[in-house]
């Protein structure tokens, strides 16, 4: 009689969010891109997903996975890639150690949650397959490095890749057609430069969907300005961001976060048809970082924009009150202040129309700062 | 005893809107463009300056310019590069025949007035000083064409040079240090392609105001994209447009329209610190094109946005009903379609948000068309 054992591993895996952005595929199936591209990863206390991998004989025979309670299609490609590239390192463990349970050939059962709204627009894929990708290589006690793992996470979402590691990440795009060389790396980690903040500007908006995937590939085909952000701009860009991060220069940093948010946005309206997730609501939010930075004389914060409305602006643990304090005394009554001791600052230095703006479209904020990596958990979601 | 006779000219001159756009300066001193560009001269019908140019020893001894009613002032390097042309020009007839009055040593006064509000992100300055310079060139009977004169509206306001022709207007950016081979010329005459239609939304918005002469420079300057576009991008889509034009090729001439639009304010957004015209309302007037299209299965209305949110959406007359029509059909309640009659239609294609905030952001409508260059008028605002 088979083994009816329930075998389970879990972990949290953190939010990223992209300083230097990946938008461009040059293979669409290995999702392997057209530039590099480097982000912060962010605190699990305030944004992470939290999964359980268990596989057993005494499940039905096909693979599950239930997300914050909702049965989820396991049979897209991208899904079955993840699965079928940790089997296939577990099979060889199980091939090479024959002591080895054979939990490459039992069905698994996914069990997933974020703390923090999946549709709010907070890259919550990018925690979702990393936490899947590092949930099942601890459930299969695959020995293999986060950068060999980011190799498998990359397949289920590009930016998952980078959310294997903790603090300042890369994903260096590889040249090579199978995507080997298409992998995360740190930067530098989170105790290297650990004063990083981000407070995210939850935009209540509703903009018409236009999916990261289909984007990507419009973006490619036909925006006319596109090759030389890939090209030439990122190039320079990564070079810039990694010397920032290295050397802590928060205005480098600043610089290149903004440029490169408005250069990524920049390719998206370059598109035929445009693509555009900025609304009148984040550029209020662009308006406060500028009158922020105009009164520091310096950059104090940067604000960065992916594929929707809301906000993140980074900053420097000691600014905390010109910047963060300064929202507050602009955005008090939004909820999400309550998480850290923020004090309201006066906002005068705000421009009036900004804040009203941002008042009307702001439904929430949330205050966190730079991160681990995924954090092995006995939580077991099963 | 000096002669103590009025002498004077008056015309009028229309506004130009720009489908490859000019953006960007590599002299900013001559107004010598990075890019050539293409407008559609707009009927005076509906939008024109009306200007008078009067000279006398009787005159207080400076120039002066007044426009609608307001003194302006006529120091500015511009309109003395303006000036100083056209008498260079009048002296040089003056020296070839004696009999002539020295009508270049008089002070000028100048008249004007808009017969549409000059704040209303119209393309006023083009219009003005086409008008400014037409009516001195008639003032001074020199024999100089439009081209010869372009020459000299450039230098007072860049896209000037386009309003001094009716129709299709190119204005090639030319190689020369001096300005000598920056010109406009005519693609087309309104007569070839008269069916050209112009639906305006005028957006009531007030936008940060960021003038287009420091914007282009900080385009110039900062932009990562922009070299591309002025490089590699307006050349290919100049090329389009005067084909499209040649051959009434509306669906081309709408595709390039478009694009145009979309690349030139890209380069705006990836300007540091980041340059924005458009907002939520004229970003509601590409859905509600792009809708249009849709439904009609090809292009058949093309949107296109200067330094302001106000929408210019081209279309032939063979369409108004299911372009101007339709927009009626959803827009009817603002001022403006009486002008014309238009039949408003079923809207239901248009999405409904989009429909909302059009109606919330839309002042006026100004319904116009393809139109002649300066027109030559005996009625004076002296």
């Amino acid at each position: 009689m088979a083994d009816q054992k329930i075998y389970q591993a879990s972990t949290t895996a953190p939010v990223n969010i992209a300083v230097v952005k990946y938008w461009g595929k040059r293979d669409p199936k290995l999702n392997l891109p057209t530039n590099s591209s480097i982000s912060v990863t962010l605190s699990q206390a305030d944004l992470r997903t939290h999964t359980t991998a268990a596989c057993s004989a005494s499940f039905p025979t096909s693979d599950s996975l239930l997300l914050n309670s909702s049965p989820q299609d396991v049979t897209g490609a991208r899904t079955q890639a993840c699965f079928r590239e940790l089997r296939s390192l577990r099979a060889a463990l199980e091939a090479s150690d024959s002591s080895l349970p054979k939990l490459s050939t039992l069905p698994l059962k996914i069990v997933s949650e974020n703390n923090f709204p999946t549709a709010a627009g907070l890259a919550s894929s990018a925690a979702g397959f990393a936490a899947l990708v590092r949930a099942i290589a601890n459930l299969y006690e695959l020995t293999s490095s986060p950068t060999e793992l980011s190799r498998i996470a990359r397949q289920g979402s590009g930016s998952a890749c980078r959310s294997l590691f903790g603090g300042y990440v890369a994903w260096q795009m590889g040249t090579k057609d199978d995507g080997s060389d298409s992998l995360a790396v740190e930067v530098a980690p989170a105790s290297h430069w650990p004063t990083m903040r981000a407070l995210i500007l939850v935009a209540s908006a509703k903009q018409k969907k236009v999916s990261s995937t289909s984007g990507m590939q419009t973006t490619v085909a036909t925006s006319e300005l596109f090759q030389r952000r890939a090209e030439v701009v990122v190039p320079k860009h990564m070079e810039e961001m990694e010397k920032a991060i290295k050397e802590k220069d928060f205005e480098a940093f600043g610089k290149v976060t903004m440029m490169e948010s408005n250069s990524f946005h920049s390719t998206c309206s370059d598109t035929f048809p445009p693509i555009r997730y900025m609304n009148d609501v984040s550029w209020a939010a662009v308006g406060v970082v500028e009158d922020i930075n105009r009164k520091a004389g310096k950059i104090v914060a940067a604000y960065t924009f992916d594929a929707g409305p809301n906000a993140v602006i980074y900053y420097e643990e000691a600014n905390t009150d010109i910047v963060a304090g300064v929202v507050k005394g602009a955005l008090g009554s939004v909820s999400g202040w309550e998480s850290r001791d923020i004090k309201a600052q006066a906002s005068d230095v705000l421009d009036v129309a900004d804040v009203e703006v941002l008042n009307k479209g702001i439904t929430r904020v949330i205050l966190t700062q730079v991160g681990e990596g995924p954090i092995r958990t006995e939580e077991s979601l099963i």
